[in-house]
């Protein structure tokens, strides 16, 4: 068998594709992960269904259940067992414009109209889908895979196995302007770049300036989702992930293995220590040194001194008429 | 007449052009769709100006006055007519890289230096720009204009009469990872696609992840601003609408005719009601079960209970004043 | 000497290139600009260090010392200098597709893939890079960097020295819908365009709609972040500076000199007063008429009235307690 699991049922059931719950026929198995989804289980005419070691069904159920450690991590393996490895074979389409002095190692797919300018290097088993550029002195690692519209500044490092979505921009100039003595803004020049370490994946137009001096520095194992801005100077520790049009400001310092809510925004010059999770749309205006705190609110506080506050917000209607009420009992 | 309203003043004023009631010149209509500009009304040098029916002039107005029903909806149909219908004469560029298994409808434009990757259909009377991507097996469905650089990843697809406009993604991979046992995200596959119905609008930026399995889907007139983010196997219900800027996280259920303000936020897994209404900014963290409700907040709670609390949030120093002299009055 | 400072320390330190602070080097030369980083100063091994004149160090330093009016103005200029002035030779990229029609002054570099369309005017000295959009009639002045990716629709017009960074996006319609009778939205065309003014700066993936009727106006001088929207007809005055991820409704009148935070949102049809500051992640849900305010919170009040507040939220489930205890007391 291919998943490592505890089988219920019909060990000779035949699966042919993955499916959602809500949606499972015969043929398929489905995963059920998040208990809102249970009752659709009941219902299911998937053929299999995994499910975790503890979960004890409510009723009866049609489908063989396999019963694993881990649901969503199994559900990943097995993916990837569907989807199959699609085979690489070198395709550099004639209208990708290559300067000569880009150093490529091969076997590489680099898509049409797309641009790899002087100083690059480009390393194997690479796919640089369309209509991506690579400024000059841009280095890629290994197995990268860049899709249609990426854009890469000159001088910035992506690591091996990294995934740019679309529209993506890495190394566009920080933010840094100075007013002058007629309180008009001058550029300051930006003179760093961007290094992305490795398995790194970043969501569809996402931004993430260079530095103005030394580098704007993504850890090993980040995930970021959509939209989101990492500015001048930041740096993200290792395995820290990031939900979708979260922003950072400039020269932050977040630390390895946070959760970042979606929305949130971190200002500027301050350390938010490892393990920090902060909830979607907050805002951090101080820098967080508890390791794992969490974090809610805008400006955050610690997460249930933020609901605590929170419920006693929604109830400040009554709390002001009774406060009332008391002042008019002690008038005289 | 073009339009249908009555008529109040010169029947006979000749209209070359639309203008802004802060800018109206002689020989052109504008409109007072907002009641804040109607001071401008009675500068205008306008020939002629569109009003609701139930509008009463403060003072004296000289330019000719048109009374209609809807005024927004009459400056729709107005400037249609001014805009005039384009001629529509098939144009393929030399530059765009079409693939011989795409299946192409005619007249069509396809502009320079776009992709059309293999198993493509694109319906007849499609306006794609240049330097846009369609991934192998895209749907494009009649009369769909797809603006400069949108990138459409494999397998989505797109009904009739959409309009997605620059820099636009869709069917990027949803934001789907599993922490392995070395504390390290694995990525889960994102077998599924998006699909998105007729009358459709995207704004530019704007980003929409495909389903992990399954589809995400946009509904029917559904009207998106710029740079929002859609998550995997989200549903948007017909003719919703969702301002600039606003995020919806993965496997959220939202109703049809809602109207979702600027960057709101909303968690995944959860229900929004048909005909929901919510504030900019504000955060969905639960399901809105009641249907036609208005929220605000973050998290969102109902519109007016919002109101009175923060009216005295507004209020809390002094109230917090107040309780103190209390205490103070009843010490000992 | 190449800045304007008084020297402290070996006035013939030989410098050759800037470093930060944290990490300077002998040869090289950094800056204290924030008071946060004055412990690095005193174990920099950087050959010289620019400080404030106000400066007064707390310990022994190595470094030379050079003390300036504005320590940051000065880097810039420093910058400047270790940058060079790139020389600037003609170069057309012949993939470039440009329109016979086109007026291109001349010395003029436009990369590969890029589209200028009929009707366009390029100023001399512009740098289009690679995979930028110009439609039919656009106007650029002079010296304009267009960054990989760009794109801009229809009439609209650049001014002179503006830096449009990689994926933005400037002309795309307004969000214009009408709903009718059936209670679907009809488009109101968006026959205006964008006017941008000189020395202006956009960030990679900001987006700017196009008037519905006249102009969306970015005045002189202005510096926009990354992602950030820019909805149909806003006028921003001169010099007014907005960080990432910001939006500003339909309409709305910015002021001059105004600083507004990251994922600041300002709704339409409002005027906000030269020189207002909005703390980031505000929202403005009514015009600001002070001249010089400051303003937090969403829905956004005075500064310090929100700092009182805030302060009270957070006290309030203690607040809350010492009400019930003065109701306990005096119960019956």
């Amino acid at each position: 068998m291919m998943v490592d699991g505890v089988l219920e049922g019909d060990p000779d059931v035949w699966i042919t594709h993955p499916s959602k719950i809500e949606q499972g026929e015969a043929g398929s198995i489905c995963f059920l992960g998040n208990p809102k989804y249970e009752d659709y289980l009941y219902q299911s005419r998937a053929s299999a269904v995994l499910v975790s070691k503890a979960f004890v069904p409510r009723e009866k159920i049609s489908p063989t259940l396999i019963r694993v450690e881990d649901v969503y991590l199994t559900v990943g393996k097995l993916l990837h067992l569907f989807n199959g490895q699609d085979e690489f074979t070198e395709r550099i389409d004639p209208s990708a414009v290559i300067d000569a002095d880009a150093r490529i190692e091969h076997p590489v797919i680099i898509g049409p109209h797309s641009i790899v300018s002087a100083g690059c290097s480009v390393g194997k088993g690479c796919r640089i889908h369309g209509q991506v550029y690579l400024g000059p002195d841009v280095t890629i690692g290994e197995r990268v895979i860049l899709y249609p519209g990426v854009k890469i500044y000159h001088g910035c490092v992506i690591g091996d196995d990294c995934t740019l979505h679309s529209n993506v921009v890495i190394g566009s100039d920080g933010f840094g302007f100075s007013k002058d003595e007629k309180g008009e803004y001058q550029k300051i020049p930006q003179l760093g770049n961007v290094e992305i370490g490795n398995k790194v994946e970043i969501g569809a137009n996402t931004t993430i300036d260079r530095g103005t001096m030394g580098s704007t520095k993504i850890g090993n194992g980040c995930k970021l989702d959509n939209l989101i801005q990492i500015a001048h100077n930041v740096t993200l520790g290792d395995n820290t992930v990031i939900a979708a049009q979260a922003g950072i400001a400039g020269s932050s310092h977040i630390g390895a293995n946070c959760q970042i809510g979606g929305q949130v925004g971190i200002a500027g010059h301050l350390t938010v220590a490892d393990g920090t999770r902060i909830q979607g749309q907050s805002g951090v205006a101080s820098s967080l040194e508890a390791v794992g705190g969490k974090w809610y609110g805008s400006p955050a506080i610690e997460y249930f001194a933020f609901l605590r506050s929170f419920a006693e917000f929604k109830a400040l209607p009554s709390l002001a008429k009774r406060l009332r009420a008391l002042e008019d009992r002690f008038k005289n």
